[in-house]
């Protein structure tokens, strides 16, 4: 009846890198949330606290500053830079995971002319996620924190009813949700991850703005099967998309009618709508969801 | 030596209330943060636990719903009929406060084109607080979570140095703050609250933008004192803003310099900066920051 | 029409001190949060950027690590030591005030007996805020995040009814809250400060528990009253009760009683209910509360 | 070149439940926050909005409550009679998981009598998922939120250098860290669930507090070992430690020495540890980790 060391992994989480690009007359820069995993032969530090082959998380840590001296570029680009950094330089590294989020900043505008150097924060976080495991590398775009609604549009009838149901059918309810989408890359990728990440981005709110929905399920679908009909260089796509009720509410002990303007927006519990959408023929994951 | 009770107001925070404008085309969405609070003759329920003068927190939450019913209108507006409502018709209650969160959402576009009831929501919350004492009724507006960053164009040195000081002087490093903004008005207000709170915003923006700032103080007032030059209905501004430390990461170790390029973004601990800029006639605030 | 500078103060945010005493045979921790605001001549800086007076938020986040080289001791000590040395060392600084979070630790047992150098976080957080103007020092000892719960013994009913009210009477509910408390100390507050907490809390817990309840307000006051009637160094206390509303679950759909017993948690909105209790003969507060 | 539906699931989150049990002469309680997810044939409300397969999340809310109705028990037998009542009554449904939160609560006492009916509460969360397929049911236990610290015994050095260390090694440093522990049951598990999550903590805890530490990863290898040998019903343990970094400060600008007194507690970024412990004849895990 032995006992084992089972899968295991280590890194630096939320390394916060902010990088400004002085290289032209308008600054840029770019905002950084980076975690670098990294697995492979660890046994011995776990097992006698022989450190011989743990890169410090400190060191991590440093790499992600000393590689932004050459600049950033796209996350994708950077997170592949430092994933196969780790797996070839790290003897006993196998597997290195870099999980970028970026930030959003416009910038601003004094008097309708651009402001060379100031910035003020948007919403949304784009996200990526690199596995290298030496041989193969796989990328992973996302979004975060991207909040929707559609006021109208949204039905909910025709569902399986037990003894527990209580919930009245709806031809009519507003639908909120904060997108979490991450899509998995053909091969390498695209050549323009800028532009393909605003273009998923575009279909997938075109999807949830012009899907008449029955079920946030449909709508989840509709997104992620637009991405996948005009994007050639994504494979699969997942979303997570938690359904923020906002309950209508009953204004008739005030002898008031409502309808469908006065809503609660509730916190707890909230629906949480989560699925695969992929190409029959998609490539083999791999390491990519690890 | 008898013990007493002292100031004490009560109320109902955080109703979370999203109104739907369907009277046009095109929806138009309001989605709100609603706290009322109520102070007046309330000793019996303290002393005896006597209700007589307690209009319950959940009838509050109830009067937010059934106020929205015919529209909400401006947040300043929307907070000033509650206010007069609860000071006026609860007995007891001789003085009311509604503080309202207003997030931002933007209207969606497909295709080039608005679209008709699909919005995402964006960054920056707008804020009033209205105060009522049956006499006098003040109106404050403001903004949170407003994210600003400037790449260059702020200096500190100069500064005074004791035994515990050790941060160099530097003439050029980043300036970033989540600008936290109340601004009380001057009598009634203004009859176009939107487009004062755009204007206070605009120039809250340009002034954080144009100012090359010796200290973050010198750009807070340089704040309120551009919102006070440009704005007449606007008396006292009061502004609270963290100073987000951005270092310049020290790159030297491997051999790399660091023109002003990397930066790590600190959490803890950030400096924090708080003024107020007034008219020196501004008429007295009364109960305006209670 | 002159535009003024108005109150203003400065200060570090949130410095995350953490001090070993390894003096005797077992260490002890002590886990803090320091924040220092200071306050004076600082419209040179305002005005134009000049820094003479200002001693960076850099150097007051130093002074605290550097303090602590000789010990903490109680925080309520420990912050009348760094805001006096604020007021009298730097020219410029008239007021100071240091507000200090202290969080709960506990020590470990290995087999019944005390682990000597380890710990685990408790619940409860312990905060003191000393204001200091080079003549006057007051002293505000706290308790947050102290979360209790009585599943009976509480009242609802007797309230003032206007047309939006909906809430029916109860005569038995849930009674929650997260306390909030502060209470200002006479004079130069009391020899054992952690004696002196201990005991308020224990009597803000006793009152919390036995009071039968008719309103959240009555509990609040009886909260107040006893810890005055009891600590003698104490002339005032003001607390923060939001209400955690625990809704009874209507179980009649699924032909189920729930007589008291299960519960829905809700988030929002929640009540708030906020009271002073003090001496009739307390000593000016002065800045206690500034 | 088709495009398919992948993985998927729904159900709702953050059930905040509160039970209340005052068959004795002291009430008890139970503070829940229940997640129930459900999986099977759902293309068709994906595909074509079709919802005959859709059990409303809102019904999973109902369901809880209901259930509660009869007791709650040991949060691993209620998340077991709730996620084999979705999978046995709801036609579409092939998988149920059901993800449990529960609040610690303490009695309060008053004058050394524990109290009727008060609480206060504690930290510290005990969690359970179990994971039904309709043949098999796997239970994981859990807690989180469990911060504990040794201010010495911690030792790290002889690591793996590259041009990117700098950190220097340390034969004493504090280590600390928020154990979020979970660990898998071997078959329908233990009679008593509550001795068994007492003793795993404790078994925790105390490998936590007597490991002399050369590295973290040694310290989770030995807190998932000791569980293992002391507690047969557990088949494997996966520990998730964040490295809570407290950081030294240099106070020799202070004329000052630190010897292991002084430190700062950083926020980010922080070391994550993360590994699993087993026995080597662990039963497959089947859908546990689902």
């Amino acid at each position: 009846m032995a006992i084992v060391l089972g899968d295991n992994q280590y890194g630096k989480a939320e390394t916060r890198l902010v990088r400004v690009d002085r290289s032209g007359e308008e600054h840029r820069i770019i905002d950084l949330n980076v975690t670098t995993t990294l697995a492979g032969d660890l046994a011995r530090t776990h097992l006698t606290g022989d450190n011989t082959d743990v890169l410090p998380t400190d060191s991590q840590k440093n790499t992600v500053f000393a590689f932004a001296h050459d600049g950033v570029g796209e996350i994708e680009a950077f997170a592949v830079r430092l994933a196969r950094h780790f797996v070839t330089t790290v003897p006993a590294v196998h597997r290195a995971r870099v999980h970028i989020e970026r930030y959003t900043w416009q910038r601003m505008s004094v008097g309708d002319e651009p402001a060379p150097h100031s910035f003020v924060r948007g919403s949304g976080t784009r996200t990526a996620t690199v596995t290298c495991d030496g041989e193969h590398t796989t990328v992973v775009s996302g979004i975060t924190d991207l909040v929707v609604l559609n006021s109208t549009g949204s039905e909910f009838w025709g569902y399986h009813k037990d003894r527990y149901t209580t919930l009245p059918e709806t031809k009519d309810r507003i639908l909120a949700t904060a997108v979490d989408a991450r899509w998995r890359h053909t091969g390498a990728g695209t050549a323009d991850w800028a532009e393909s990440h605003a273009e998923v981005v575009r279909h997938l709110l075109d999807a949830f703005a012009t899907t008449h929905s029955l079920s946030l399920q449909q709508t989840l679908y509709a997104m992620g099967e637009r991405v996948l009909r005009h994007r050639p260089e994504v494979a699969e796509i997942r979303l997570s998309l938690p359904n923020r009720h906002h309950f209508l509410v009953d204004l008739t002990p005030f002898d008031l009618d409502n309808p469908g303007e006065v809503f609660h927006a509730a916190d707890r519990p909230y629906g949480l709508i989560e699925g695969t959408v992929l190409r029959e023929d998609a490539p083999p994951a791999g390491l990519a969801w690890w």
